[in-house]
């Protein structure tokens, strides 16, 4: 068997922007309608249209708004009754999985719900129609060819539809490309559309998941595609993760944070969660959402667990770690920043060196990395269809530079530094390359930077307090996590917060509580978001976070 | 071997308030001091005090301020350096952890960093001093018996002190009764404070850690305990959270949040984040938090991921969950109520039920339930210990009720209900006693509530839409868990948004959500601190969070 669509979904119709697209559209479906509706009392078919017209088929056909009313296949389609989830002709499962469908499931029926993703009309065959059908990431062809009645009712479907198909799995002559079930299509027998889409949808999956290569070759043939733009995806982010790229993203996203706590946990870490209410903020100069709390309080948000999982240490956890919001009011408008983002942090005892922490960021990610890449192939290779990117260089044990080293390597390529001071993402962007030239890693860490630019708690160097027990790792030439040991002294504590400005009161119960006995100990603090951005090589962290807020965007 | 303080801790010092305590150790400790460096001058000894004193030994008795100059033992014991991690004469370990001394490593020499919990002078023999190790939820019994000198360094250590010990584990004739560690003890060689507490703390961890039968005991002898109050406990949680009830509550926390994840994603759910920064409240009436954002635009703090989870369902993710902090502006000061929390969510398609919803409910706290009671048994103990309670009565299949059945059980109980109502705490209760008496569960599902009692985005029965596709979940006759399907009809979500008066502009982009094709759906929502609060039988969900936040209660 073999049937297929004209070979690639028609041109127009893809290469026009949606909205032009989705008028025409909605124009073409009355016209469908309509026809059908004629087609139907024309040529009212005598032939049976499936098996088993059961006396379920019969109720159904009773309550189903039928294309006709001789339509003896009107039983096995239709729109679902308002407040019906199934009609009570679709037995309750067993459901099948897109992505299951595979040859040694042919000859079985199966029962599937799903997004129909396109539909086009047969070009060898009349009174054909086929549907392409997608969960997640998998989609699949649906083949009507039963019933011109249904074909019809297919036809009408606006993009997006939620649809439930009934039929017979069919191995195919030729693989499909189209879709990501190749060798086997539905041939169906009944559908009924769950949920229909508006006939006007605000932006199209496939134009939102186009890959440079198919915009590479519509250039080339003088058809440019529409490009949507990043505000129009992110106003309708409902549809734009619809993509391959944008279920792919997040299901990376979810394998990311499931192998940090997983692996922390191996290491005897505990997940704990500590307030977003602060009554002073957590990390001084950084800017900082106020609101009104309580009683006449005002409360912060906090821009880091940073504080209270240290306090978590002093309460005897001896290792914790958290995953939770951050809320940063920052004004940058860059590819790389958030005002909310997902923190992945961590906090521990050291028994001698802070390198301890080190070792667990090393381990971390290696097993991270390495997770990706033998556990989400499908998901990387989708994101690589969109976005292409090289995969993530780096060694079984992370390469360590000092802060020094560093500056070294920018000072012996033409870049010179204050010593003393911070990199710049330019800076950092250069060493990276460098790094990667040299030692054939996109992944390491700078340890002992100097201790004017780190937070007030971080832990000054015993032997030359200019420097600081903190270190920096980097991925693909941005900075990615912080890390440190922090003071753990409530004197030399206060004295340092003292000059950096903040004030003793609203940090008071954070220093006192190094008074009741606190061992040494540090830790990193990392972005969900970016690890992943930078993981996949995207070139902007909104990609990574579901709903992103920014300066500009509260909303969706 | 065997050796042991005064049986049980010094009565007075253990029955006085802690501040009492502290000015009179303050007092003693440094009588103490003065006397070990006069008993030092007086009566040094010429033993070597240490086998094998290397050069290292030399060193550290040069930078450690010893006792006594002439103390051959001054080189196992003292302070750490400033700056110091561990003294140089340390071994960077193997480090041993209390919890695995057993009489398997009797013999064995070990190292262990801990929190000096207690300090006892020998009662039998002079120049004996014992110390009470803690880590976590292990503790272990000291020996020096070996110097005066070191013995009275010992005896100088504040309560709740970090200290680094070297010693030899020694088989005890008789187990102790005052250490988890009961079979053998520590006999020290080396012993460092790596971080000296403030001789006055502001409470003790024995006195936060009694349980009632201790107080009942003290009573009845006529010397009562001091109580530690709620408020002093929240404000020095830091130690609060050290008695063995506070480590076995959050480790209680971290299993039910892996489980949680872990089971929801053997379903196939993948975790998502929800912004917690929103345009408009999530929840309609419930009371919210504001706050100014960028470019004059308003925030709100999510009362839940309802709104964002709902659209994670119409991206495409087919079911989804969350761990996250939901926010509630709202002056409820009662023992289950907080105004932050952290919500445990999950949303889902539904195919053709929402009991579907209720059977994942019902797997994974059976699940929940059967992982606490088999793998968390020792932190079990240690609360019930302090807070006795009874084991969770549950079903390996959840019972579920109508809430017409439920209000029936109430009026043949005298308790006659408002049919079209919502339980008020009192009706729940009495409803979970009958409940427990008949079915023999404290864990139930009552479904088909008035739609009357739920939020506007509640699904409400097709067939007497007086009625709605939702339920309420019950915990020791306390709702915890709420949920329901969804409306996923967009024009019906509007109307019922307007009959609630929320404003169309506030949710328009969630009720957009709904054009693009939308799945049938459901899910619920629970308070992880609930949970915790509930199975282990506590009478506060404030013992359940680790830094609470309540109208009144901002910090630490």
């Amino acid at each position: 068997m073999s049937s297929e669509p004209e070979k690639a979904p028609p041109a127009p119709e893809a290469g026009v922007p949606a909205a032009t697209v989705s008028n025409k559209q909605r124009k073409r479906d009355a016209r469908k309608a309509e026809k059908a509706a004629k087609y139907a009392q024309a040529h009212a078919q005598q032939k049976p249209a499936a098996e088993d017209p059961s006396p379920e088929h019969e109720k159904q056909k009773q309550q189903q708004p039928a294309a006709a009313e001789d339509d003896p296949s009107a039983a096995n389609y239709g729109d679902v009754l308002p407040g019906e989830i199934l009609p009570a002709a679709v037995p309750d499962g067993p459901w099948a999985e897109i992505g299951h469908l595979d040859t040694a499931a042919a000859g079985r029926s199966v029962l599937v719900r799903a997004t129909a993703q396109a539909v086009y009309r047969g070009s060898k065959t009349k009174n054909v129609a086929f549907l392409k059908l997608r969960q997640g990431m998998s989609t699949v062809q649906c083949v009507l060819a039963g019933s011109a009645q249904m074909a019809l009712f297919a036809l009408s479907l606006p993009k997006e539809s939620i649809v439930v198909v009934e039929g017979a799995v069919a191995l195919l002559d030729e693989p499909l490309s189209y879709t990501t079930v190749q060798e086997v299509e539905i041939k169906v027998r009944k559908l009924y559309c769950i949920s229909r889409a508006d006939p006007k949808l605000p932006i199209s999956v496939e134009d939102a998941g186009r890959s440079s290569a198919e915009f590479a070759k519509a250039e080339a043939k003088g058809v440019p595609l529409p490009r949507v733009g990043q505000d129009t995806r992110l106003d309708y982010r409902v549809i734009d993760v619809r993509t391959p790229t944008g279920q792919a993203i997040f299901r990376i996203q979810h394998q990311v944070e499931n192998k940090f706590r997983e692996h922390l946990s191996s290491k005897d870490f505990i997940g704990i969660h500590t307030p977003k209410l602060i009554s002073g903020s957590s990390e001084g100069g950084a800017a900082v959402f106020k609101l009104e709390y309580k009683n006449g309080k005002s409360a912060c948000l906090a821009q880091s667990p940073q504080l209270h999982k240290q306090m978590a240490i002093c309460g005897g956890f001896r290792r914790v770690f958290e995953v939770g919001p951050v809320f940063r009011a920052e004004d940058s408008n860059t590819h790389r920043h958030l005002c909310e983002f997902v923190g992945l942090d961590a906090e521990m005892e050291i028994m001698r060196h802070y390198f301890e922490v080190c070792d667990i960021v090393d381990g971390l990610f290696v097993e991270i990395f390495r997770h990706l890449n033998e556990n989400c192939k499908r998901e990387l290779e989708a994101i690589n269809r969109q976005y292409p990117f090289e995969p993530l260089k780096y060694l079984e044990s992370t390469l360590r530079l000092s802060y020094e080293e560093g500056i070294q390597m920018l000072k012996e390529a033409g870049t010179e530094i204050e010593p003393m001071g911070d990199l710049n993402t330019e800076a950092e962007k250069k060493l990276g390359q460098l790094v990667r030239e040299k030692y054939d890693t996109e992944f390491f860490i700078l340890y002992r930077y100097p201790l004017a630019a780190r937070p007030f708690y971080t832990m000054p160097c015993y032997e030359n307090p200019a420097y600081s027990n903190s270190f920096d790792v980097f991925l693909r030439g941005e900075e990615i996590i912080s890390g440190a040991q922090r003071i753990h002294e409530p004197e030399l504590l206060a004295k340092r917060a003292a000059e950096h400005g903040i004030g003793k009161s609203s940090i008071k119960s954070y220093v006192d509580s190094f008074r009741y006995g606190a061992p040494p100990h540090g830790g990193f603090g990392v972005g969900l978001e970016r690890v992943v951005m930078l993981f996949c090589g995207l070139s902007n962290v909104r990609l990574a976070s579901l709903f992103p807020r920014d300066p500009q965007r509260l909303s969706p």
